[in-house]
Formats: C-alpha cells, structure tokens, sequence
C-alpha cells in the first residue's frame, strides 16, 4: 500500500470519517486540503443542463484557478434540492474552509449519491469537524474509500514525474456504473504548474480518458474531476511532461473505473474510422456504443454484425452505406457491407472485445469510445435502486 | 373473424405460403395484390442510412405513386447483401409481376429477419409460385399471419368508412420488439384517392404514431409502411376523413405493436411539455425514453423522479433547469427540480405508465413518445438470437 492517491504528492493532506449519510454506516465523507505555497486549480464539471447544488459552487470556486481543498460526501448527490441544496453545499465550503483557515471561495464541494434527498447537515457538520482532525499526509487512502459508492474497490493512481508527483483517487463513473452514476475524480501534483496550465492537461485528458468512457449516454448531474497543484516540489514540468503525466493518471483511473462498472460482464472499446472527421467517427462509435441491441449481442457473446451496421446507420456521420466494414476482435466479419466467411464463428467469449468500424469513405476520421455489454446483473442494479 | 385486414377493403387479393425460409417451418411468404381499378400507392421507409435491398427496390417502386402489389418474406432481412440482396430482391418483385401480369417497377418487397444471410432463391420462386395460386379475398389473416417474426400474435386492423374502408396488417415494431425490429405496415383502401392524398395522410399518421414509439432508439434497415388505393369503392372521402381514417388504423396498429412488444412489461408513455417548440418537447421525450437508467427504473416500479430530470437535462430542448417538474401517473413526484412530498411512494405497480414532464419555460411545445421498461426478459430475447 505505498499508494497514496491525492496524498502521494508533496504538499496535500487527506482524510476520511463515517458522518451518518450512507445507510450503510460504512465511511461517507472526505476531505483533500492543498497546503501550498501554490492553490493552481483546474476542473471539468458534467454536461449535463440539470446540475447538482456542489456543481454550482464548485464552478464559481474554481473560476479564479485556486483551490485550496475539496470537501466530498457519498450516499447523497444534492442534487434536485432546490435553493435548499445550494444553501447546503455553501455550508458544507464554509464549514470546512473555517475548519482548515481558508476562504469559503477557495473550497469546493462534490457529492454523489441519491437525487432528490435533502443533506442531513447536522451529520455533515459533526463529519466536516471529524475531516478536519484526521488530516494526515497518508490519508489518500482513506479518503479514496469514503467517497465509494456502488464502487467494489478504490481507485487510486500515481505518475512519478522527474522530481515531481502527480496522484489521484476516483469513484463511480458518469455512464457507467450508473445505479450511483456519478463520477468523481480529484487529481494532485507537486508541479509548478499555471492555472492555465493545469485546465490545458485536465481537459486534454478528460476528452481522450474519461470523456470516452460512454456505456449507456446517462450522465450525471454530479459529475466532478478537479486537479489541484500545490508546486512543492519546487519543479516545473514542461506542458508535454505535465499533458502525458495528467493523461497518464486519467487513463489509469478509466481502466478502474471500467474495470469495476457494475453490472458488467464485458469490457467493448469501439473505434470508428473512414470517416470525414474526428468528430463524426465519435459520434458513430457513441451511437455504437448506446445501442441495446448491440450491447445485448456483446453480453450473448454473438457476432450479429448485423446490428453494427443497422445502429452506425442512424448516425450523425459520413459513410458510404455500401462499403462499412467491421471487425471482431481483429477478424473481418463484414466487408463492403456483407458477410465475411466465418463472420458467425468469431470466438467473442472473452471479457474484452475488439470492435472496429471503417465507414468506407476513406477519410481521416478516427475516434474510440468504451463501453460495456447490456447484462442482466445492469438490469437487476439499475431497477433496484431507490425503492 | 370477420376482421380481413389487407383484404378489408374491395379490390384486393391476398395469400400466404411456407417457403422454408424460416427455420421454424411456419408460414413466412406473403403477396397482397390490387386489381384496381386504381393503383395509387404511398410510403414511409426507415430513415437508417443503412438500408436493405428490398427497401432500395421499393423506394423505386413506389416513386411514381403506383403500386399493384407487394410480396413479402420474414425469416430473412435481406439487407447487407450487397449486389446478390439487390438482385434477389429484383428477383422477387420480377416473378411476383409475372405471376400476377404486372410490370416489375410496380411490385414492391418487403424482407424482415436475420441481417446478412443471402435469401434462399429456390424456396423463394417456389413460394411466390404458390402466392400467385392462392391469392384470396379472404386472404388477409393468413397475410398478417405470415408476415410474424417474434410476434405472439398477428396484428390486423379495419376502418370502415362511409361507402368505403381501409385495411391493415402489420408485424414487429422498429425501435420495439428489436429482436427482429423491423416493423412492416401494409394498409389498403377501396376509397378513390390519388396518390398525393394516399401520401399526406400516410406521413401524417406515421409521424404521430408509428414515430411515436421508441423504445430503445434502434431503428431497422427494413421498416416500411405502405398504403395502397384500388378506389373499388367509388367513393371518394376528402384528404381530412382519409387523413383521420389513416391516423385511426395507424393507431391501433401501434397499439397492437406496442402491446406485444418483446421483454415489455411496462408500456410507458411519456409527454414533454413547457418548451419552445414540438420538436423540442420531442427531442426531451425521445432522450428520457431512450436512458436505461430510467427504463430499468420503470421495470422495478420505482418512482425515481431524479433519474427523469438527469435524463431531460442532457436533451436538446430549451428548459429551466430550476423549474422543471415531473408527474408519475397524474400526481406530482417533482416540482420546480425539487422532490414533492410522497413521491417515493407513487404506486407504479401496474403495468402502465403515464409520465409528463413540464420544462418550466411555459411554451407551447409538446409531443409525447410510446416506450417501455428494460427488462431481464429484453436482455435475455436481444442477447440469444443469430446465434
């Protein structure tokens, strides 16, 4: 366990309790503090128009690029609680920014869990008390757990650069795991790093690492991945050192978060080529990649090429419908739009599988997307939830 | 059974054959002629860019607003065939024109099945050989019967007129019973109609009902619709009496679709309302009925009102995220995006579901779309089928 995730930089604390919010009584808040002397901060927040209370603040928080701590829940998203809930979310920043002597605006907030449920904030405060006092430079760990929801395990990363150190914790995952679908990601580094610099590397990844990560097109209202710098390190990588490290850490936490996606008995990374454009090859591998009769093929481990090419045909995306080829796991099973010989013995029984499209039109297009099979146990997850 | 769908209506001929296309040995080829004396036709096809051969060969068919007949095949899609679907899709349209002393351009073919197997000719010419002997006025049943794929029952409806009547047949549903999605519409007339007229109250009628259902956003590269006028009857209705006779059979085959649709055991209709345009209120309509997170919900009766709003916060419609509201089965379970009181306990047990979603900008868009719960069953048809 020399891991240390948020803590494994120089320069940030980290802690864990149990507040009370999870019916479980399992661990339900965290705290990540940034000691400095720098606070550059970045963030990508969810797309989504129907945001969470913490979301609201925590953009505001983040919009001068400093950052002096994130404060986390799990078991409950504040999300949909109305001025309630931002009242809540500013308590919570406020609470925890007296507690580590910073500014409310310096602290953001995220929390995941159920829509729709008012904070029990008598809890949060005893938590946001406890956080303060368990403070320590080993809490990575801890605090990796507290913020678990339907997670099996903690996801923890850590890039060890030349002389400076990027780690990172993350939960759930927005479209995947998605009976508590929210993805929470919080990154931290000991690099001399801008604002500027840090928003450039955080959103460069987020497109390649977490912004494919697409399994059935539900984002959440909660969705946060934050970067912190603290610069004690007193090293200032490059913008490519500080671009791979970044994309380094978010790939690595994707793979996790995919890994342990409920629900999940296959692991499909779709790519689309031939195309027109980048962009048309991710909207035909997302449409791919959200179709239900394709999914539930890949949970039956059958190689219906058939419905590839009946879901990249309602996509958004220039292709010669006469000329789409498809491949299973590197074997052609559709050329020019036919069946290729063998195409219905194509061994897909193994928990990964390949799929590439090629569009047919020879264009430089190229995009991929992850996704899952559409199993029983998703269903089974995902309709038993709330009630 | 005095309900004669195709054959409903004066003027018409059907009948029905085993080919052997089927594995099953059932029924799978059927013909419905016109004898006139008129021959004015219309049709909506699928809007999939990947389309199958004897969709290519219909949409040609029917351009000149004539048809005298239709031949159809289950058991085999015959769509991403290449060269050989088209060519044995001509070749159905041919010898069904000579059986019946027509020209080939006016025979339109309709496949449903299995995508990517090339078409048994044999069994093909022998069956359209044996549809051209047992072409009846009382053909219509065995017609609807025929046309089955995964459908428990045949699907025929009749619209009487004054002096006049429209008829009907239709099998699987596009965007429904996906398991073999195509959804295949024949409707036939005695009223004089020119093909404009037959062509308005056809789009309209399919745009309000048909286009309605989506349950999970998949569309087949078969789907056809298609209306046929003999003017047997004489009688010539105005464009709103056959506009409101199309919009009658339309709607009770999607009814009948609808109801026996594969792995449903929810049937959920959904409205959109409080945006700035139709189109709008249908795109929010469309992307909550398309998110599984809230059709597993639906499967397990739970009332979870903030997978609603998380799903309308990514559609493309104009909203006020402070100000949505939502009702499960006419009572309010979120008001102004907060929870109402009782909302967990809305009784979703049964097994229809009435949802309306108001976006809180007070505008005149509405639209509402037919869909249904994600069940174990879908998983189970959807993930053992080509092989």
């Amino acid at each position: 366990m020399t891991l240390q995730g948020v803590t494994a930089a120089q320069g940030f604390l980290a802690s864990a309790t149990t507040a009370g919010i999870k019916p479980s009584g399992k661990p339900d808040m965290a705290l990540v503090v940034n000691e400095g002397p720098s606070f550059a901060a970045a963030a990508v927040f969810t797309r989504n128009r129907v945001v969470a209370s913490p979301v609201k603040h925590s953009r505001l928080a983040v919009a001068d690029g400093q950052l002096k701590a994130v404060v986390y829940n799990s078991g409950n998203a504040n999300a949909c609680n109305g001025r309630q809930g931002d009242a809540d979310a500013q308590a919570m920043a406020e609470a925890t920014a007296q507690g580590i002597g910073a500014e409310t605006q310096d602290v953001a907030v995220c929390s995941t869990g159920l829509i729709g449920e008012v904070l029990p904030m008598l809890n949060v405060h005893t938590g946001i008390a406890a956080l303060g006092q368990a403070l320590s430079t080993t809490g990575g760990h801890s605090a990796a757990e507290a913020i678990m929801t339907t997670d099996t395990v903690s996801k923890e990363t850590v890039f060890n650069g030349q002389g400076w150190t990027l780690g990172g914790m993350g939960k759930g995952v927005g479209m995947m795991a998605p009976s508590l679908a929210t993805m929470l990601v919080c990154l931290t580094t000991d690099a001399v790093a801008s604002p500027q610099a840090l928003s450039q590397a955080l959103h460069a990844a987020s497109d390649k690492t977490f912004n494919t990560l697409d399994v059935d097109g539900s984002t959440s209202t909660n969705d946060t991945v934050i970067l912190m710098s603290s610069g004690a390190s007193g090293v200032e990588p490059t913008q490519e050192e500080l671009d791979a490290a970044v994309l380094a850490v978010c790939s690595d936490l994707a793979d996790q978060l995919q890994a342990d996606a409920e629900g999940v008995t296959k692991r499909v990374k779709i790519t689309v080529r031939g195309t027109s454009t980048d962009a048309q090859a991710l909207n035909a591998a997302r449409t791919l990649g959200r179709d239900n009769l394709f999914k539930c093929a890949m949970f039956g481990s059958d190689p219906n090429w058939g419905r590839v090419l009946a879901a990249v045909g309602m996509a958004e995306a220039d292709m010669d419908p006469d000329r789409i080829s498809v491949y299973f796991n590197g074997q052609p099973v559709c050329i020019d739009s036919c069946g290729a010989p063998g195409a219905r013995e194509v061994d897909l029984s193994g928990p990964d599988i390949d799929v590439i499209v090629d569009l047919g039109l020879g264009g430089e297009g190229v995009a991929f997307v992850r996704t899952t099979d559409l199993s029983h146990a998703y269903v089974d997850i995902n309709s038993a939830y709330s009630s």
